[in-house]
């Protein structure tokens, strides 16, 4: 029970989707209340964003938490915030694991030896929010060191009751220039995506999943199908849905027949949805959160996951 | 004189030596007289730890500074820190600049688009320590997600007058098992160095170098030399030398005839000298600092660079 992939299943199945809302805040997109804190808050430029992507980041959380399973902040936004967005993101993970909700820490991590051991414990507090100085129950990890990096990150998994989500195929343009090299008739996605369904098996115990993911992207839907086959019991992570271009048919095939095994991730078009029709229109009469709200439900509909 | 290569350049054949010392704090391997203060600092065992690190480091520092050219904070250990960590890990930074040396961030991010572009910008000082949060001259970074992730940091880079190192072939034992797959006759190695030839040659202006490195280990002199001619206007930091296996004489190919073109790391055999012989003796006799100092010599000495 204290896995990572019973805690991630239970959760989408109390919650009945496997919609994870993505936790990117850009100064350039707030809405307009923020102004205030990014102009007027004490500190400099850096504090006063990192200041001003907690209380947004909290809000967000505050709004969507009946509605999703999972949240995964971006770690790159907090981290162009210096030392302040560190506390700033530690303290949104912190609240997001105080509203029942499963955290993934998107830093996309990845050394050698110790030094990779390093990133397990600072990021991996798995089933103890206290274990690690970031409360995350997940990491995203980066696959390029090779396999040997990669299984200091299992083992603190496994020791933490935490979980990975390796780089196998990601959501952007240029994804193919290395991952799509063939070698030995696979693609270097292949490679990468057999090693983690490898690395996953001694993660498994008695569940369908194990703790050891892939993120594989939505605007890759023959590759999903393919490297789906490649990694039966990996849970997946879904970037590259809605803003992206992929839809919601180019991902549910890599869903399991009880609607699990896969969590879509969705960011920009659910936290900045009072930009953009048909919210906008919610935000104009009713306020940001109530735009949030309704972008938030509608994605989760969008991936229903039945009850236990 | 602004740009990356002539910054870095100018101060290798300042100090003679292509030597860098690698900061990669441990609690473990830390002298004694810091037990105090992992003991007895205020706060948390994070911000304990932090204080430790921050004050280790700056002391390093203040021993080689007149010995090499360069320093690499390791981020890992210091995000292992929690937020304390990072305060820390900037402070470290800011006290490399004041001591003249040039700062290279080695934390391996990469990220798609805009996230990409936050990193960038999270680290990418350059020429002006104020410009980012954390003051670097240059960052590591991985390129998996594919070379259309790797330009913004590029053009963070050409902006700033910073630099990058993109890991090509890492020093670990496993490093093969995706880069040393073979596409199209070349190793995916060998197609991640070409395209860093191509992007560095971008940032190039009149001078030898460009301002886009990258990240070769001594733990593989074949690769070394091959690499070095896919990559001949790319500034090389190579790690492994010493403490993983790397000789100097396995490197010495990758130098060109003014011994420029390659930084040399070396980090637990210079940070942590008063722990192995010879040096252990002069720690026990003249203290941990001593120590430190004759092992920066001897090891600057090694990569001799002559004078411009």
């Amino acid at each position: 029970m204290n896995d990572y992939s019973t805690r991630l299943h239970t959760a989408m199945q109390a919650k009945r989707t496997a919609a994870l809302v993505g936790l990117d805040p850009r100064e350039s997109s707030l809405p307009a209340e923020f102004a205030r804190i990014l102009q007027d808050h004490p500190g400099d430029r850096f504090e006063r964003r990192a200041r001003a992507y907690e209380e947004f980041s909290r809000r967000i959380i505050d709004v969507v938490a009946p509605f999703v399973a999972a949240v995964k902040p971006q770690i790159a936004f907090f981290e162009d915030c210096g030392p302040a967005g560190m506390l700033a993101v530690r303290n949104v993970m912190q609240h997001a694991r105080d509203a029942g909700l499963i955290v993934i820490a998107d830093a996309k991590r990845g050394d050698i030896g110790t030094t990779a051991e390093a990133y397990a414990s600072a990021w991996l507090a798995g089933s103890d929010p206290s274990a690690a100085p970031y409360p995350a129950d997940s990491l995203t990890v980066s696959p390029y060191l090779g396999s040997d990096t990669l299984t200091p990150f299992v083992d603190a998994a496994i020791q933490r009751g935490a979980g990975l989500y390796v780089l196998v195929r990601t959501s952007n343009p240029g994804s193919g220039s290395f991952q799509g090299l063939v070698a030995n008739d696979r693609a270097v996605c292949d490679h990468v995506a057999a090693e983690v369904e490898r690395l996953n098996q001694s993660t498994r115990g008695n569940g369908s999943y194990g703790s050891v993911g892939a993120v594989v992207g939505a605007t890759h839907p023959l590759e999903l199908r393919r490297l789906r086959q490649v990694m039966p019991t990996t849970p997946l992570l879904v970037p590259g849905y809605g803003a992206q271009g992929g839809t919601a048919a180019d991902i549910r095939p890599a869903f399991d027949g009880q609607g699990l095994g896969v969590l879509v991730n969705s960011s920009r078009n659910v936290i900045f949805a009072h930009l953009r029709p048909p919210y906008s229109e919610v935000a104009e009469s009713r306020g940001w959160e109530a735009a949030v709200e309704a972008a938030a439900r509608d994605f989760a509909s969008e991936f229903p996951v039945p009850a236990a």
